[in-house]
């Protein structure tokens, strides 16, 4: 039942986000102890140009 | 006052998310009780490369 | 595959939640296409000291 | 028509929700050039054991 | 700590998004007394096909 | 960089969110390639009365 959802920059490439979707259900399952048929993972790429941290933007940093 | 935010694979038309956005809104108030004027709905397209089901990747499945 | 997530203030019981649940998920399996099977819907219950309107806290309003 | 979202640990008080509510819709109008009365923010606290930074669980930091 | 995002019509440019990051991370930091570097702001562009209010999708509006 | 956010029904304790925040970080810094400083993990306890699949309460199962 856990739904997952990652956010981070834009860039990884669909073979990464694809490793990324079976190791955290991996992860969450063995520590929640929950089948991993019921889990779903959500990446949210996220351009530089909108992220923020300590007030300056990533694409400016 | 309700705030909806659906999140589905990416491709459905113009149409079909208006679609989606009114009917939504009508039956959320009738269950809810509350106004149209005041629901907002959001629909967030996800690609099939970032989204994984029982630890797979939906672009792979 | 949808997420429907609905913020919504506090106060409902949990029969219509459960309404909110069937009807929500029946509305958006009719419109988008897609097996109920699939659908998640999650509702957020949000005091209404941490909900705010045009600047407004809806506690006060 | 901007919905902003706070996510930060349980602990601030009502009167201090209502300032945040009130100055970050100022803030938004002002730069986004946005009515207020179209702005949304809601508030999510989250328990200090449900916030990890660096892989450290806030509540034991 | 906190994190606060942002979700607005697209169209916005790099410019408008990094003034709205640094004013709303010092507006959040005066109000909740919260470090500027532990704050982070994430944008999200909506299009208006995808945002409806009372019913009715933002692209028809 | 990371934002994780991990939706689950209510019920885990201190210690196994503590272990699910270390674990998730460790599991996305390694296939990611990115610091765990820059990680942040934020659990959201949903009530099961308000989470619902394939149209039925999770409370009503």
């Amino acid at each position: 039942m856990p739904i997952i959802r990652i956010e981070m920059w834009k860039g990884r490439d669909e073979q990464t986000k694809g490793k990324l979707i079976a190791e955290v259900t991996k992860t969450v399952c063995e520590v929640a102890k929950c089948q991993p048929e019921k889990v779903i993972v959500v990446i949210e790429d996220i351009p530089k140009e909108n992220w923020g941290e300590a007030g300056r933007q990533a694409s400016q940093a």
